[in-house]
């Protein structure tokens, strides 16, 4: 057997244990009963025990190293470079650093629970000061490593982060496409909500019982191709989508007074499950056949929320379907002009879970901006409240002054040192808008949405992104797409198009 | 750290990954789409080459042969005790041999799912003699290691089945057990039969929803008191308990045209899931903490079932809630009367598992008289058929002549070797009836189902029966409990006392 071929074995063993994972994981949010966690987190922790162990055995380096003397062809090559990518980055940090981190993550996060409620800044930065400390060590082995991997790069620490995952992405581009939307979309915030102020908009008043938002939600996901036979929907308090590719699940969350939010939530689970089950089957298991990044994976979740969902066209299947399932509800809310307005209202806010799609990326590119000097070192944790209410009055004009809890204590990712992740969020409506108008050059989109039949939409995702799993770096498979790399400029005139009149 | 000690520690962490594998398997059976089957399948036998090697780990004996010279007190002596006798059985077959018999039982179970469709006796045969022939290599090997271990026992080949699943019972104890039962029981059926021809029966009349079903399975397993903190209920195509003690998983299988057969099944799996959720917890994890024996686990839900279950004071209950279920149904088809009648009749069938309380007996002692011999070596697979006519002619009066179908070929645990497994069936049902009289003693049985609060009765099981785990042997657990080792006149009196008029 090859080197190579011991690689793909041992990995193969890898991804059956994820499986594992993956599946309690589901069961723990959605269906566990709160009496089994316990015994639940210690059956997982010895598992990531397992894991850790299979990612690190030693014999592993020097099965890299031979299989690179090996002959393999084209798809061969991807799979190893994806498969070393996976092992450097499992290896790379020293065993303490791994464990402290996790031990200070979980401290931090923890109390962060009630600190959060309480405004309780600084309580919170005596045990946050220990995270960012962590996560600078790791961001310095790791851009360490990555440049004496690579002779041609300037890895920066946070470039590393970001690397964990949006591999190939570096500051230096986020700079220029974060740059280019901060010079127009302040302005046309302001004016989508003067224009938005003499709108009409009619709440659809409940209650919506579970059970038929439900059947909706699952009417919605059919309408949407999602493969039943490979995948479910149910319920968690935070909605997600787990599974595995040949079983994907998604869960959404129900309120009986308002079942817009639920709705749209199945919408976005689906287009990440669909990429999970369009993911290339001939390699199951191998980070080749897995997504592209979290960006990639996200651009596909509001290709479906905010390119295709809140289309006109969509959004009168949606209203129909509503309208259908809620009879005997006041028809005026229920209709497709009512609908558009209210999913598609800007406001300005604090919170970024809560944002709409055009405020939304001012609360990422502050974040960025934050994190990236910070892990980089050109800022402290004390720092932040202040350049947090800065750049929230630059560019959402509201400040947070005092204001932790809704500030920069809003957010889990930092309590346990997720640095880097914010931008995907960003990247993905990006990418989604670029799939979008490259799409247009050949797909009647409007057609196939009127129709019902989104067969030709999905064909361009499925043999443009979701077949090609981790084939390509991000940069390839994107301008294979569309002919040229991430352009801020698609976003724009997405977001014209859609609200300014 | 003694060697006590290391091997508590080495158990705990099998019984985490018992605990992933578990999850996974309810998940299998209960909420995965069928398209996952083939990944599930694959992580799920990773899981099991890593269970096989843990608990196969060489040092293992040494630490075994060190432990027993360690100063332990009563319960870690018991302890220990259970923990080498897992690891005993796991250990005293030859590798080739158990992939062999794996083999060989996964392609006769896979043919048998059509050949008994077919009533193909001949072609099942050409498969089945190879499981056959390897349970008598695997029964001879298990009975000489049981007899090297302890020179004071004479143990068969099937007595070293038997162990696997009813630990300390043997051969010789069942004979005298099952050749009482055999001396009453035909007699017992024929005037049961004959009085019962005179009753008028009404069946209730459906469709009854599986929503509303669902919602009475709840409502009962909440008076039997089930734990919903530490567990669920589900739906399978075949009912079964899962899951861990923390986080048990019972199901159960809707008919809209006929709930009673589920709602009983409620009845019996929370039998099952109880006994499981009061186990000792300060032994989790261990064996000494698990259930005593299939028979002890089986004597819990046949308490639930046919002690509690089918007490004219419980089905008080239950036709009282069925009919305010379903509501606007037939009056007198709801009646305590009429359920009463409906939960005892009793017919002469061919299959086991739709068989009644009374003639249930039969089919087991059949079975168990079968494979003793087979295993023993005293008949050969080819004498099954005629044999099975017989004795069902013997037993219940019908004849299986050239009916393969409705004979031996209609179970599942033959055909991959789980020989030794039937009798557990009828010793729980035997256990229960003496449970129940023990019980009696102390315990106003019937006041305390009448008042709706089961309490008396439950603590009675859990003192008794689910706290002792597996501290004592199942003779020891039965006599703390009832004074006397299994006693199969309670049955007997149980029996007669509920179908004799």
């Amino acid at each position: 057997m090859s080197h190579y071929q011991k690689l793909v074995q041992h990995t193969l063993k890898i991804a059956n244990f994820n499986h594992l994972a993956a599946i309690s994981g589901w069961d723990q949010a959605a269906v566990m009963p709160s009496g089994g966690n316990q015994a639940r987190s210690n059956a997982m922790a010895e598992l990531s025990v397992l894991l850790h162990q299979l990612n690190t055995e030693p014999q592993l380096g020097d099965w890299f190293a031979q299989a690179e003397q090996e002959s393999l062809n084209h798809r061969e090559q991807a799979s190893l470079r994806e498969m070393k990518q996976r092992w450097q980055q499992a290896n790379v940090l020293p065993q303490d650093l791994v464990q402290a981190k996790s031990l200070a993550g979980s401290k931090c996060e923890h109390a962060w629970r009630t600190q959060r409620k309480n405004n309780d800044w600084q309580g919170y930065a005596k045990n946050w000061q220990e995270v960012v400390n962590l996560s600078q060590q790791e961001a310095q082995i790791r851009a360490e490593a990555n440049n004496s991997n690579n002779k041609d790069t300037n890895c920066t620490p946070y470039d590393a982060m970001l690397s964990l995952y949006e591999p190939g992405t570096t500051t230096q581009s986020l700079d220029v496409v974060f740059n280019n939307v901060k010079t127009w979309l302040p302005n046309l915030i302001d004016s989508v909500i003067d224009q938005q102020a003499q709108q009409t908009i009619i709440q659809p008043q409940g209650p919506f019982s579970t059970a038929k938002q439900k059947e909706l939600g699952l009417e919605i996901m059919t309408l949407l191709q999602f493969d039943f036979n490979h995948g479910r929907l149910d319920e968690s308090v935070h909605p997600f989508c787990g599974g595995v590719p040949t079983d994907v699940r998604i869960t959404t969350r129900y309120d009986e007074a308002d079942f817009m939010q639920a709705l749209m939530g199945v919408v976005h689970e689906t287009g990440h499950a669909r990429y999970e089950q369009g993911l290339p089957k001939q390699f199951a298991g191998l980070p080749v056949g897995e997504a592209r990044s979290m960006g990639i994976h996200e651009s596909q979740s509001l290709f479906f929320e905010m390119q295709l969902g809140r289309s006109p066209e969509f959004i009168q299947h949606l209203s129909n379907m509503a309208a259908s399932s809620f009879s005997g509800h006041n028809d005026a809310a229920f209709s497709q002009q009512n609908f558009q307005k209210l999913y598609t209202r800007v406001e300005k806010g604090f919170i970024r879970v809560d944002a709409d799609e055009l405020t939304y990326p001012a609360h990422v590119i502050l974040r960025y901006e934050i994190e990236r000097d910070l892990i980089n070192g050109k800022i402290g944790y004390q720092d932040i409240p202040e350049l947090w209410d800065q750049k929230m009055q630059d560019y959402l004009g509201i400040s947070t002054k005092d204001n932790y809890q809704n500030g920069c204590m809003q957010d889990i990712h930092w309590t346990d040192g997720a640095f880097g992740y914010f931008p995907s969020y960003t990247l993905g409506a990006m990418y989604a808008a670029q799939f979008m108008a490259s799409m247009k050059q050949s797909v009647d989109v409007s057609a196939a949405i009127q129709s019902s039949n989104l067969a030709p939409i999905f064909n361009w995702l499925e043999s443009n992104i979701w077949s090609q799993g981790s084939l390509y770096n991000t940069d390839d498979l994107v301008t294979k797409a569309t002919g040229e790399v991430l352009n801020a400029e698609h976003f724009k005139r997405h977001l014209e198009t859609r609200y300014l009149r």
